[in-house]
């Protein structure tokens, strides 16, 4: 392969999204071009669209596909959407992966529980310092987020340099973190920035992002005033917002207890990387019960409302021998994603009924970990890009983030999942799309999103699902009279209506064999065809819906 | 039946939940009391709980069983969460409908859609009159929400007078319908009233509600500034505002047309009841095409994100021949219902990719037509109850309005659906708990929220379904192998796993049967729970899920 060489960038997930990111990098002559990707993560599955699903990520195939073109995997931070889908992906990659220390110490966590070697991670250092991968050289920024060691990522290349935002927030005392530096980003944007990729989420934020420490007071006094057990629930991978509840409870004389393996795993790593200096001693549940609950603090997963998570069971009933009682007081320290709202209410008014106080998703206890729309002003200023390309984000997002440049006087180009950006010369450019997807861990298995089969439990759950078994001579006689099974509708019918809807399939699917005749019935497809169509029209008619429908077929040889 | 004389409250829905709002009032000797029902609402269906139903109502079944002793059901509005349910379940009720005119006119439309009589509603005059039903005189008091007509109730009794609020809200200026008209309240306040039953949806929004008129001078901005055509969105309920955008466009220059089904319904029996003086001409969509976009204005249905409603349909494609184009503008003059975050974000990105402006729920152009924490208070000292039970909302908004009373010194009883209230005394108090639940439309059919029939939907999409066909002889040989069929499941293994997941599964079934021997393979019951059992484990072994099974057994003779 010869040719000019490109420097191009494709998200494969996350633009388009909040969730999931997955973006490529290449230099090189186009069709030998060399790779780095960065983010492997996850999005979460809701029933609306994805019944019975674990995880969703990004399809790699297209990486997959040039997986020996791929110099490496770099991870910009541990938060599941970033990291949560390196042990499923891998194999399918096979490159080196790339990280500062903590972020490398739960990825190398991912790599082990999918039975991979750890070892192919390796540690980054910090900026200025870097990293030589291929035509690549990538410096790790440290930027404020709501987990330690979050990077951006300065990528130089043979034709300039991306300065690629990762998550970040303008917090200059993050708690938890390196704090943003204003000049570490001038000096970068001093030198040159080609492409700036940028993080979308918060565009419509319209007041400038606040500091962690700035919920600090109001939850000291929540831990001071209230009379008795306090519970604070938050995302696990939240690790400043740990710190910050487990200090406020420490520092008003609140033993503090984990409670759910996601954040006791998370808070293991941070001790273990020591990115959590000063974290207040953490006391054993057992040990608890010993302690008056005024004096006690629980940190508990399921902010989002998962039906089998920590504050889920303390909600319904107990939790490793711990009840709420009338009086304590329980604290959303989080944002409700949209979708989850229905769960995160269901425990909401099992906590009411137990008069327990429950203070909401509220602003006074929370704040992002995501640049708001002046803040993403501040990032365009300082870092002077050429171009921006607009990332992380569901489209409205992207779209905003790309006007918003406009109107600072930078052009900006906004490419969802798929398309190929060409940062080569000096204005960026979509020159190619090419197909992207999502797969997803169902169960233990991997499957694809348009492999049809989570489409079919969507089917089943609107419509019901009627299974006909059919029993024929290999000319085609009916040997028996068809049986069928209904699942997921009702059966009995409205007076006049008939014996049951099973027995009016029955009836109208033998009559509609019989009048088909027993050439059309040599052929399954042809008996197949006609079963359905009958189950259809018979049900509709009778209960109004239009069931999924599978035939057995079974075969006899004339007797 | 004798006995002292009791007047009672039961919630029967709308006490647990916002939405499908239904109330029964009693009076008279316990198991021989006379009843008026209060509403007759239905609530809408989500994935998470109710994949496939089309509406959900509660369960009539307490009055349904002592419907002879029914008075009357009184509609205090023509909201869906008040009236939706009348045609389903008035064959259950078979009492008088008794409401105001233009609810009474949605009422007819109700039951003539189900095969019924229109002619058993008849029409209420409006306080100080009032209708006598049994021992029960029903006052009919205009109060404003966001549709004409809205009525709280005086119910008087020889017990006392209760003051049923319904959904209201303190509107001096609502443009449709009565405004607030305090001296009333304080007029009947001063007359006495024992129990206050009360909307507690808006308890958690602490500043006073702002009236409808306020949303006015921002709407008109709108209209005049926009550039193309411009789109809005809101409940086909929400008359009030129907009217507000539809005047602010007619004002602005601009030819209104109807788009759905449900709004020109609703617009239309406005005209009929004469509520709407003053709305504007209605442009049919036919002639829209000549006139230029910028003198446009579509109202549309589907502000929840329905899928068909006209705003899915023109940010998908295209509705009754009108395509949006870039600079056109949609306006969601509603809030979004939580569950439907998701489907209104799919419509908003779709938007986006059109090029289209989206003003977002915003409280620059959307008023809630509920009463806020300092509206309830107002209301609470102008009737001065002796009781408040806290009416309409989840739990968590019961027990916040329940506090909200008892803070102003007014004494408060939680009831959520099924508690029985006894108001003959001076404080009321719970004394009973009957049985409630919810039934649904499903299709056509009326099925039980706890009839296993959509529980098993709900398990086939999370788990997927297994068929399995046994073929057996009546002495238990297996006349032939089991055949398998999975739906909802990924057939394929992962290499070294086996062939598929159906091949495995047909294997260890037969090989499962083959063990347990003839003896217990002619009970049908063992054969079934032997293949479920077997399924689960060989399915949750390879792929990580334990479907739903369904064995059709076929015994032959011996042949």
């Amino acid at each position: 392969m010869t040719g000019e060489n490109k420097l191009t960038y494709l998200p494969l997930g996350g633009a388009g999204e909040i969730g999931m990111n997955m973006y490529l990098y290449g230099y090189g002559p186009v069709g030998d071009q060399r790779f780095i990707l960065v983010d492997c993560g996850v999005t979460f599955p809701e029933m609306e669209g994805t019944p019975g699903v674990d995880l969703i990520m990004a399809d790699p195939a297209f990486i997959a596909e040039r997986a020996d073109r791929l110099e490496a995997i770099i991870i910009t931070h541990a938060h599941e959407d970033h990291v949560g889908a390196l042990g499923m992906l891998w194999p399918r990659l096979q490159a080196p992966v790339i990280a500062r220390p903590f972020t490398a110490l739960i990825a190398r966590n991912k790599l082990e529980r999918a039975g991979l070697n750890p070892d192919i991670v390796r540690e980054a250092p910090v900026w200025p310092k870097s990293v030589a991968v291929g035509p690549f050289t990538v410096g790790f920024v440290p930027v404020a987020h709501s987990i330690p060691e979050c990077s951006a990522l300065v990528i130089d290349t043979p034709a300039g340099r991306i300065f690629h935002s990762a998550d970040l927030k303008l917090d200059r005392t993050p708690l938890v973190g390196e704090p943003f530096d204003e000049e570490m980003f001038a000096e970068i944007g001093r030198q040159g920035v080609k492409a700036l990729t940028c993080d979308s989420t918060n565009v419509f934020s319209l007041h400038p992002g606040r500091s962690e420490a700035d919920i600090v007071p109001a939850i000291n006094a929540l831990m001071r005033e209230a009379k008795g057990l306090v519970v604070a629930t938050t995302f696990a991978s939240n690790i400043a917002r740990l710190r910050t509840l487990a200090q406020a409870a420490h520092d008003n004389g609140r033993s503090v207890v984990v409670m759910g393996r996601a954040m006791n795993t998370m808070i293991q790593a941070g001790f273990a990387a020591k990115v959590l200096p000063g974290f207040p001693p953490i006391t054993d549940p057992r040990e608890a019960e010993n302690i008056p609950r005024d004096h006690l603090f629980i940190l508990a997963t399921g902010s989002q409302g998962e039906r089998r998570a920590a504050i889920a069971q303390l909600a319904s009933q107990s939790y490793m021998g711990f009840r709420l009682k009338p009086g304590d007081t329980v604290l959303f320290s989080s944002k409700t994603i949209p979708g989850n709202e229905v769960s995160v209410g269901r425990i909401l008014n099992q906590l009411a009924e137990q008069d327990v106080t429950v203070i909401e998703a509220d602003d006074r206890y929370h704040v992002s970990g995501h640049a708001n729309r002046p803040d993403l002003e501040r990032v365009h200023q300082l870092l002077k890009p050429q171009n921006l390309i607009p990332m992380h984000g569901e489209y409205r997002h992207l779209r905003a983030h790309a006007e918003l440049g406009r109107a600072g006087g930078i052009p900006s180009v906004i490419a969802s999942n798929g398309a190929v950006v060409d940062l080569t010369g000096a204005q960026a450019q979509v020159i190619d799309n090419v197909e992207t997807g999502r797969v997803y861990l169902d169960g233990t298995q991997m499957i694809g999103a348009m492999d049809g089969i989570v489409r079919t439990r969507i089917h089943m759950a609107l419509r019901g699902h009627v299974v006909v078994s059919v029993m024929l001579e290999e000319d085609g006689t009916l040997s028996d009279s068809p049986w069928v099974e209904v699942a997921g509708l009702a059966d009995a019918l409205p007076k006049g209506r008939g014996a049951s809807l099973t027995r009016s399939l029955e009836q109208e699917i033998e009559a509609a064999l019989e009048k088909a005749g027993r050439g059309a019935l040599r052929n399954d497809e042809t008996v197949e065809k006609l079963v359905e169509k009958t189950v259809r029209h018979v049900a509709n008619d009778l209960v109004g819906k239009k069931p999924v429908v599978t035939t057995l077929i079974n075969r006899f040889e004339e007797g």
